[in-house]
């Protein structure tokens, strides 16, 4: 990352947590320059990313100030879904949202797919090359069935960053963590059983759910602290819950990271009911902060947390690398990964291997987790600019995905429709839901802002929201608000 | 191919069909040079050829004859599992299968790799190369959920020469043929629901049922017409059979290539009683004769049958590139692809499509297609020279797989335990039930035939045979011949 990148997310940070309030003069360029010891053009262009991000303002000669006019965007409502197991449905929208992703000629805002043209990738490309310009016959054959060595070797120096002590062994590579979830799910739960998902909660996991028949009960979350542990409690006493499944840091579609007092209660919680925990990580590379939240698997010493991840959201997701640490279910695991691939890719395993271990990977996070923060900022300017009044956003603390609640009138399956017209796809908020709860809440990417076309894209979807109420109260299926 | 090798093909063909008999005189050289339009030295090296395939012998001054002195071995004998569904297990010979498949210091004779050294795919590394090279952002994005349209486009064209009209939109590309068999049983069977298999069968098909939690009716099989459709109906009429489940053309693992008349009837039978057929095509571009086998679903008018198939054996195993046509379940299956993996690797589809574009697949087809036959001769002639007079082995017509099935009191489990020691691995037949039947059977990939080392083995095998011999009787569970 440049210099005036480096200093402008720096600066946004202080801001956001109050550091320097609205309205309050900024440090000037000189004082700036000496304190981090950059040129004073550096300092300057730092300031102009934190004017286009709607965070500072200039004053002709006074210098830089924190935005008086910054509209405080209200966090969306605790979620409040039915407290009972319940069969997921929604599969219609979750193919229609598939089939659109691949439009060469949609602004795919429903996507999760991350920045795949950052110049920091570029060493993939040449990894890719050069195993198959080897001619290496090991890209060919049948992977081992916990997959490429070198790349588990990789992978469990990665995970100390979340504080994983992993050997190569306790790791299974698997085509995506689609296919870690999956494999996690149906190693523990039979038909007719329990999960205990969040809601919101990734549509991939809630389909995932229905396609092994297992039920869901969806637990509440809270936009900043994560999964209700009452709700959860209170759930797990009440019914045969066969296993936890959450997304704790970085959360899809909410973007909160559960603090790490409350990990530790929630895994307590897991060992007090005896209930495994599927911990899907994906984006928790991806967290804005220093230090990389910790995993809950981190805190457990029994095996009790199956950890998926993969470099779909980190590198690209074209790739189908995941992997998945079953802890004390590895059999269970490796069977059904042989039962529904057999094997991984060998050939973007080995790029991706490679890749890391030359030290790619590290430098090329630094660069997309900044884009990433400053895009996330952008973006909730433009809401605040052109949405209505009561609109509700998050404030993800990693990732590229934003969560934005709407008048409860509001039909995202309507909007999109609407906005098909205008080659704008979104993910509706009804997918995130066992049983399409969240039809007034929509999911937008924000991995690659090209200022011009998303700012377009977002006032198009603003001035889209009057077509899209719905015409008689749909409240049993609508967020509420409160 | 060369044109001795096609000559020699062509003769060993003549000789297989008994257009000469053992101990006839075949045609001069001198006359083949001249029917044949090649020269002397050309017809010279076929002869060659036959000789150390054991088809025919040199007798000073008067030419080549047919071998008389060939034993023929017998065929195993039609397998007789009982005629009731059961649950799957042998997970664990699976896993070990699994394990130690990829051992590198291991001659794999257990494994379903193919010839990937093969020089007709040299083009398959260049079309990868040449991806990587121009930087095609297309690689690392989400695959379209039906897979690429390119590779599909090529898949439908491929499939005229099995008699099937296929449009691109009716193809969905799988990570692997396991995908495709795995979504497809997931799409039809519910769990405790019972699917018709062909016994003995594709162990990785059997561990599907059981990941599945779908009962398994093991049906019998005649090692030259394939599966008893009388069993088959009185199965259908007794049991509430969910789907029927077969590899009619170039079976895994006893080699047979249904005849079309049975593969109608087996339509009719399935149209009778209203079930879907999952038909796995795997091996069927690898039949030896031709034309190519039709496939039951170009017989289809109903989208009945789900077809699937991959070039993990056509091409290498470690592209993960598989696909199905799978019919009026298009969307069942879509679901079933989306919850596995989500999408397929992009880079190996693309280079997949490029290599069948750019012409490179039949060729390369024919090549391996001869070298496999030759292969198989030879394998057979090594195994009726080294094993006990007892022993029986399949007349594989396409692939790559021989079925030996031995005395009842040999145990191949056994066996593959005491052959660790001299580094073979064999696939232990009870694998290849549901309820670990055919324990005195054994299968054997014969891809890669180098001469003195495979020769070896095979006589290193026949030599632990005493050694593998049960303590016990163990008739429940052998295959019995008869």
């Amino acid at each position: 990352m440049t210099l005036y990148l480096n200093l402008a997310t720096l600066l946004g940070q202080r801001i956001e947590t109050g550091l320097y309030l609205p309205g309050q003069r900024l440090p000037s360029v000189r004082t700036l320059s000496l304190e981090h010891g950059v040129s004073l053009s550096t300092v300057q262009q730092a300031y102009r990313v934190l004017e286009d991000l709607g965070l500072a303002v200039p004053r002709p000669k006074s210098g830089y100030f924190v935005s008086p006019t910054r509209r405080q965007m209200l966090l969306p409502a605790s979620s409040r879904p039915a407290q009972r197991p319940v069969e997921v449905c929604q599969w219609d929208q979750v193919l229609e949202l598939m089939r659109t992703s691949s439009r060469p000629d949609t602004l795919q805002l429903g996507s999760g797919t991350p920045d795949i043209a950052a110049v920091t990738l570029k060493p993939l490309f040449s990894a890719l090359n050069q195993i198959s310009r080897r001619h290496d016959l090991a890209m060919l054959r049948y992977d081992n069935i916990q997959g490429l060595l070198e790349l588990r070797q990789q992978v469990a120096r990665l995970a100390l960053d979340s504080g994983c002590r992993l050997l190569p062994e306790d790791i299974v590579i698997t085509t995506g963590c689609h296919e870690a979830l999956s494999a996690a799910v149906r190693a523990l739960c039979k038909p007719g059983e329990i999960m205990a998902v969040e809601s919101p909660g990734f549509h991939g996991i809630m389909q995932t759910l229905k396609g092994a028949n297992v039920q869901a009960i969806e637990i509440p979350t809270d936009p900043v602290t994560g999964i209700s542990l009452e709700a959860l409690e209170l759930a797990l006493e009440q019914w045969p819950v066969r296993a936890i499944l959450v997304t704790p840091s970085c959360n899809n579609p909410i973007g909160f990271t559960m603090p790490d007092e409350r990990k530790q209660r929630l895994l307590r919680l897991a060992q007090r009911f005896d209930t495994p925990i599927i911990e899907d990580d994906i984006y928790g590379d991806l967290a804005y902060g220093y230090p990389r939240p910790s995993s809950i698997k981190s805190m457990d010493k029994e095996g009790r947390v199956l950890l998926c991840s993969s470099f779909s959201k980190t590198l690209a997701p074209g790739l189908r690398v995941g992997w998945i640490a079953p802890g004390r279910y590895l059999e269970q695991v490796l069977h059904m990964k042989y039962i529904g691939t057999g094997a991984t890719a060998t050939h973007t395993q080995m790029a991706v291997a490679e890749f890391i271990a030359k030290g790619f990977y590290q430098p090329h996070l630094r660069r997309v987790r900044g884009q990433y923060q400053r895009n996330r900022d952008r973006v909730i300017r433009w809401i605040s600019q052109y949405f209505p009044e009561d609109t509700r956003v998050s404030q993800p603390q990693g990732g590229f995905m934003l969560w934005v609640e709407l008048s409860e009138s509001v039909d995202t399956l309507r909007l999109n429709r609407l906005l098909t017209e205008s080659s704008i796809q979104i993910a509706v908020g009804s997918i995130f839901s066992a049983v399409g709860k969240y039809r007034n809440c929509l999911r937008i990417n924000y991995a690659c802002v090209e200022s011009a076309a998303m700012e377009e894209a977002i006032r198009c979807i603003a001035q889209s929201l009057n077509s899209a109420q719905t015409v008689h109260n749909c409240h049993p299926t609508s967020q509420s608000s409160g």
